[in-house]
């Protein structure tokens, strides 16, 4: 049975989900209560149970839910079970950090390429990762299935490079640039704006604290 | 006249506006259609209109928004006439990037202290950004007016960190470990899991995709 497509907002919450039950999991704990669950990832616990009704789990009451059928039942959803290979395009300061970012902890996700066009790093290893020059962008992607990408260009570069990702076959960015890049209906792009977060923070402390 | 509270939605697309409308400026733009806005931001222009009424600011038939005057309205609701000094508690590896990040492109915000236990770096300066040891947080946050910290240590020590912070005087925490940190109800917390995003984009893709 496959699972029925499930709102946006869910979604989102599913690895946070995930990661937390795999702690439980790892500690050795049989069984979490919603009210547990709801304190240890801030979720409101109506929120939650509506969520996992999706999947047609429901907790049983006065026990709570198993943590190892949840976590099952997860892995498949977020395919933990089966790498994906996503590749970096730009290998700067930013980039780096993200080379060295332990995006496995929980996930079955791996950098496994790295794409920039400083000739004192081309094909060197950076962290484990190799990084090819811009021109292998398409043979690579290819080769090693990646279909996805993280965007680490300096702005003014972002939308050609963008381009030339979705040439190669990309059909998932994850945009660290400020620049809302433009791209095809069948492209999706998550953005992560580090400026917008911090601006947001401050703006809401100034003007929503008691 | 004070602006009223606007909703958090709106909120959170008002530095987006904001970069764009600097962008435009500095490149000699007079006026900007919601439509040209909308593509160049990515928000439908009903949605646009509507939030930019909540400043009072309508758009007049014809010609659009003067870019001039809706970016110092823009500057002046975040703050983007004075500086807002942020530290940043843990210099490994992405906290070394977020050092040299541009923060301030368009935003008046500056990392102008940062904090870490290990001893090598300590008392050094890294990439512009003072390194205090840990047991300086509370007089460098109060000497330097600081409320808000991005925190980017391991997360075995996040919420020990965080409840240092919070003793400090933080008010706000931008939280880069995966860790959801627990904080009293005064603090605000943004969280940037970047595992979860990447998890979240790939997802999306294989159960969205046509």
């Amino acid at each position: 049975m496959v699972a029925a497509k499930i709102p946006k907002v869910t979604a989102k919450r599913l690895p946070i989900y995930y990661r937390y039950l795999n702690m439980l999991f790892e500690a050795g704990t049989k069984r979490v209560s919603s009210t547990e669950l709801s304190e240890a990832v801030q979720v409101d616990s109506a929120t939650i149970r509506r969520d996992f009704s999706y999947f047609g789990a429901l907790g049983k009451r006065g026990y709570g839910y198993d943590v190892e059928d949840l976590l099952n039942f997860f892995k498949k959803t977020l395919n933990q079970d089966r790498l994906t290979n996503v590749a970096l395009v730009g290998v700067g300061n930013l980039g780096h950090a993200l080379l060295n970012y332990n995006f496995r902890q929980t996930n079955s996700v791996r950098i496994s390429a790295a794409f920039d066009i400083d000739q004192t790093i081309v094909n060197t290893i950076q962290s484990g990762v190799p990084v090819y020059p811009m021109d292998e962008l398409k043979k690579q992607l290819e080769e090693q299935q990646i279909n996805v990408a993280i965007l680490t260009v300096p702005i003014d570069h972002a939308q050609k490079v963008t381009d030339e990702m979705i040439a190669a076959g990309v059909k998932g960015v994850m945009n660290f640039t400020p620049l809302r890049i433009s791209v095809p209906a069948n492209v999706r792009v998550q953005n992560v704006d580090l400026a917008n977060e911090l601006q947001t923070l401050i703006y809401f402390l100034d003007h929503y604290s008691e």
